[in-house]
């Protein structure tokens, strides 16, 4: 039997979050062919915008690295609802889009987008959870949130 | 015979506009299999750069709605170009990105993006205009303007 | 035999770069089907983050040139890396992101774009090179650097 990836979560001391709605007019996920593309999910708690701020700013690289670690739980969530609660319905992760709310003079996105490709890396094994990436630092995110990450994957079995 | 982008544009009261040429090294469209890449499209009216400015400084989420429709008029004037002028063309729009120019503080790109999306999803139904999305609030965008916005499509009729 | 990118690069006046390890949590390059997905790459000089700082504030338009341009080196090393240091082992450019760290009020993020469009055409020829784009401004970029370009390219041959 699939190991589901609610389980693994738990294994890391994660709860697997509800999917959240669209918060407007598109969808969480789409299919084409074996690829998925999973909108932008961005840093929550509780499924509500969480880590208000800007990076270099009020907020820190650490409370960076979780509110990642947030918006991650959320692809996850949207993952499962899409294709099923279960770790080999994916097999390749293959991009990430980290975009971290950046104040002027702050160089570290890189480290905080860690916290989701970690997450990530660790849900699915080094093997089908490394994924290419690009970490960028953006002016403002929807909902004033820290953190929003996006992404591609391939998945097991062709729509 | 197919429903016209252009006919079906003219019911939501729009015109197709004519496809702006890239204004630098790169081409508006690309296609690989039966996905449509296509560039940044900015906010534009009668062919010049439109809506000039960043929202939450000059611009309100009203006018970035309206740039962001704009720059979705300009993706379809691009889908046309490249694959014809027919709404069947299309076999489902796989995602938007959306970049809003932003001065610190806002947070509402996702209402802004909605823009874009809405019109998209007008045009192509809601199930074959249904997309993945992300929605970010940048620096600063080509030309000065207030939205940018590219797309990837998936094609009834594989290259 | 198939012209090595090495030596295109050379016959342009650059050389080919060593391919930077990820600088963290994530892979250079990720392969599904025939796409390759290359992870954004930064500005470098012999393996260091270079051109430090903002287009607009400190580093002019012809600096943000050359930065792209390092960042395209950068993605073609990677491209050699993963697939042979071989012109002919790429099909399609598919698409470049490039992203500008920009003060406030830039608005030539398309001209330093063309740094990396340009080189990226000049090494594979208008056909193969040709590449849909999105350059927008953004707040920072990891380490300081001025620009970090992504890429998604169609090889020749399937994985």
């Amino acid at each position: 039997m699939s190991l589901a990836i609610s389980t693994r979560l738990a294994e890391l001391g994660h709860v697997l979050p509800a999917a959240a709605a669209p918060a407007a007019r598109y969808r969480a996920t789409v299919r084409v062919g074996d690829l998925l593309f999973v909108s932008g999910q961005i840093s929550e708690i509780d499924g509500e915008p969480a880590f208000i701020g800007r990076l270099g700013e009020g907020l820190g690289v650490a409370e960076g690295v979780r509110a990642a670690e947030s918006a991650a739980l959320g692809l996850l969530a949207q993952i499962a609802a899409s294709v099923g609660d279960r770790v080999s319905a994916v097999r390749q992760v293959v991009r990430l889009g980290v975009f971290v709310a950046a104040a002027p003079g702050f160089t570290e996105a890189s480290a905080v987008a860690n916290g989701a490709s970690a997450l990530i890396e660790a849900v699915f094994g080094d093997a089908v959870g490394g994924h290419a990436r690009a970490a960028i630092g953006v002016a403002t995110l929807p909902a004033g949130v820290a953190v929003e990450v996006d992404a591609i994957l391939q998945l097991a079995e062709p729509g």
